[in-house]
């Protein structure tokens, strides 16, 4: 934590004041919770609020190119952008040496206050999903646009089919593969057993993988022959879920209550076949997702003692419901790799974070409640400069492509980006951060806070009160997560019924709000007993005491 | 006309008030024109009115299947289904030689009172770029579900890239490929003179089109060799732009339009590329003709004395305003086969307009000027049973082919679509028509209102006052064309501005409302000088004059 509050002189009044009501008067806010008519007022309002700060889209223009075109509004494979570039004349400024510096660590880690390794994990499987720049040509993604957790579903109909379970397997309809070690069900393993060789079911007969292979398998030092099924590499929809264990420990989560939920709907549907059955669990899978972002993950971040719903209704004549097209600027400021933190509570003990990067063999080994359960127990590092975790760091590459994407794609700079959300520019560096050595490196790297990068400028504000989150930074989240979430086309008014999840799973979508929601369901018959509701959070413990915060 | 006028027995009252205070009262409504802020307020009741008559989009289903997936609300190669299907269980009724009867010629062919051949054209080219079910598979559709003009510019990227002149070959920047036939653009040829072979221009290495080729050209008898070329068929973005004379004659308008304005573009803007001056121009074209299709189609469909005009800010907010998607039903209820006369005047002389059918040496030989000026003389044939074309007809296909499409994809009967409108269902035959051998014939098919095929009950419904549009049609066709022509991405509220268009494009954009104010821009120096914006409408003279009609 910094040790001086920032300077407020450049906030605007009325933000101000919205922020300092819902901040405080926690009674008040619990007593609204519990007056549905009035507690839906105040959720569609807040909502609002978040969704109308900035222009709707669809944005004039897309990293195509620097004029709108029929081909920029339409083609899809190019990232949004939220304001138009700057002119490509010769930039003046820090090199790109200099400005990744401020990321590197100095001393040791620090801690995030508020949040667990929950939430930057989640965070993490959930942007994986759709923030997708594409690695062969960086002005393109990959993303269908969309909340469809293709990290366990596939993002083409032809990786979707190679996940799927023929039912004539004697699983049962509507399954998606996977293995089951000891009471455990998990996904299934990518490659032969004692290979490198992708597994025939996820193959062409050429041998040829069906899915996206795991990324960061090729960096140095190259793995010997086998190691590729030593570590367990999971089969599933992601490129990146395989990147660490608690990331696939998430998939697996969704995975079984997938298939959890494909069992109920056979036996409740006798005449269903197979896909339907499919695509009835995942229609229900995704919107459980959806749940668990707004009243999990986003009141997580959110600073208000007002606890926010996913209720479809706030979007469905909202003039903000617009398609979705995910953005460089949305892409960029999700790098949150700040908050990962060096190392892990696991069975106990500290572990290197590291250790578990592409390897599921831990996860396999602790089962899924324990997995959870440490993951809840260890502190997520804090969001910020200079405390990027040393493993990341010393590859030095995720800050500085960073930087690089955001100075290629000639990004306007941080006060650019903060009227475009409604907010006023910042004047001098003490209303970034209340730390003046902060202030006087970023001086001294900028000048003026007029030139400081897009990028530095989201990391170099201070985190504000009761969320992990910097202003500039959160209020991007808000407006992200809920225009691009509650527009889901499964959350809309003609969809959003009985016929698209059958009643029984508009039952399992209206209890379920978080990660443990799913989780009690899907725990085995070995799972260790004492795993609790406490235990699996994205908000630490200590914190939820101090601030009675969810 | 039918003899008598059918029961408004079950018309709701709230719409049949709306509907006599907007046909009536002709002097008021001229006022409220006059008034802007009055006359955009108006405007935009109206429009919400039309648009909020049905439930907005996304539809819950598509023709992927009887079920909601995420596959059918994102696989946008199926086509949307307005309301769910019927169950799969044998269909009772009339055979489909007896329901395609409905639609064959008794005596001579019935003139349309409102409409000249403009209205038919108009409305083929237009539909053309997006309502395209699949010819391999009917559940399926080719559309890129947006008014983009792909009859001009193609429907994909490599389509478009063929249509577009180099700039090296001295005919400036931004240009289409055309042709000069004495002082007359056109587009250039598909077929290498003499022969059956695409043109260089227009083929790959081994000779195959990059454009999707004319359809119908492979119907019996089969053409000679050199037939192809002799016809000087156009290479032109879309494969029904050539089926006649006519459609050849409206996307000849926008592709000098186009060539125009990509001239006055280079001039205005000497820094500017080719590829700037082309999407600029492409940006105008597309925007001034959704500007036609508002205010010179949508208001000769109408009935109001109110003229309607294309404001994008009307849906800038509006809940309707939600990504297009092509229904089946949108699909079916646009085959307008009886408003095609069988003949038509031309040079003053009553010529078969089956003579124009794949053949664009007439168009060539009269030149712009005096095609829409004869498309202008000639009476439309009047909308509904009884009255296709002779020349269709013996062909039997169009008729029945939509009969079986929407048997094929069970669509609900007539009054489930009237009721989806937010009509009453009609409990008798007297509702639907005035005329008595009409109705006994219906009931003798179909035996109750209630069995009757939508596709049969859209046209047996009579024409209403001042529109060539029965009830349900003209209401279904108000809803898709406001909110699927206003939503357009290019008049959102961050894309509609000088940056996209110019402040020249602009302000042609605001000067243009119909099509004569396209053509006249684009006359060549030898066209006939005696042509006047009363020779081409689609509202016929003497309609106007009865009854003072745009």
């Amino acid at each position: 934590m910094t040790a001086a509050m920032r300077s407020k002189r450049r906030d605007k009044l009325v933000p101000r004041l919205r922020v300092f009501l819902l901040q405080n008067f926690a009674p008040v806010w619990r007593t609204v919770e519990r007056v549905p008519p009035l507690a839906r007022l105040v959720n569609r309002l807040i909502i609002n609020t978040a969704c109308n700060t900035a222009a709707f889209r669809p944005h004039a223009m897309s990293t195509l190119g620097d004029y709108t075109s029929w081909s920029s509004l339409t083609d899809r494979t190019y990232l949004g952008r939220m304001i138009p570039p700057l002119p490509a004349a010769a930039r003046d400024g820090p090199s790109l040496a200099e400005t990744t510096a401020l990321f590197a660590p100095q001393g040791p880690q620090q801690q995030c206050p508020k949040s667990t390794l929950l939430f930057p994990i989640f965070a993490q499987y959930l942007t994986d999903g759709f923030l997708r720049t594409s690695s062969t040509d960086r002005a393109r993604t990959t993303s269908n646009h969309d909340i469809d957790l293709s990290p366990l579903y596939g993002r083409t109909p032809a990786q979707t089919l190679a996940l799927r379970a023929a039912p004539d397997q004697g699983r049962g309809k509507g399954r998606l593969k996977s293995q089951w070690i000891g009471d455990e069900e998990f996904p299934p393993d990518l490659y032969r057993t004692g290979t490198s060789d992708i597994a025939a079911d996820f193959a062409d007969a050429h041998g040829t993988a069906l899915l996206d292979l795991p990324l960061g398998m090729n960096a140095d030092p190259p793995w010997a022959a086998g190691e590729h099924s030593r570590r367990r590499l999971f089969a599933v929809g992601g490129d990146r879920v395989n990147s660490t264990a608690l990331v696939a420990m998430l998939n697996t989560l969704f995975l079984r209550e997938h298939n959890r939920l494909a069992a109920e709907l056979e036996r409740r549907n006798p005449g269903w076949d197979d896909t339907r059955i499919f695509e009835t669990a995942r229609n229900i899978v995704i919107v459980l997702f959806i749940k668990i972002v707004i009243e999990e993950y986003i009141n997580h971040i959110s600073s208000a003692c007002f606890r926010l719903r996913a209720d479809p209704r706030v979007a469905w004549n909202a003039p903000w419901n617009k398609p979705n097209w995910m953005t460089v600027e949305f892409s960029l400021l999700y790098r949150w790799h700040s908050l990962v933190p060096e190392t892990m509570l696991w069975d106990g003990e500290r572990m290197d974070t590291a250790a578990i990067l592409l390897d599921n063999r831990k996860l396999i080994e602790a089962g899924l409640a324990k997995a959870f359960k440490w993951a809840g127990q260890t502190p997520a590092a804090r969001l910020g400069l200079h405390n990027t975790a040393i493993y990341l760091e010393n590859r030095l590459t995720v800050e500085s492509r960073a930087i690089e994407q955001n100075r290629a794609r000639r990004l306007p700079g941080y006060n650019a980006y903060r009227q475009a959300m409604g907010m006023n520019p910042v004047d001098d560096f003490d209303c970034m951060t209340g730390d003046r050595a902060r202030q006087e490196e970023l001086r001294a790297l900028y000048g003026t806070p007029e030139a400081v990068d897009f990028y530095v400028g989201l990391f170099a504000e201070d985190a504000g009160l009761n969320t992990p989150m910097p202003p500039l930074l959160g209020a991007m989240v808000a407006l992200d997560a809920f225009s691009q979430a509650l527009n889901n086309p499964l959350l809309s008014r003609q969809v959003y019924c009985k016929e698209t999840f059958t009643g029984y799973g508009l039952e399992v979508i209206e209890a379920t709000g978080t990660l443990w929601d799913v989780l009690v369901r899907n725990l085995g018959p070995t799972a260790p007993s004492d795993i609790r509701a406490e235990d699996v959070r994205m908000t630490r413990p200590d914190w939820r005491r101090r601030f009675s915060a969810f």
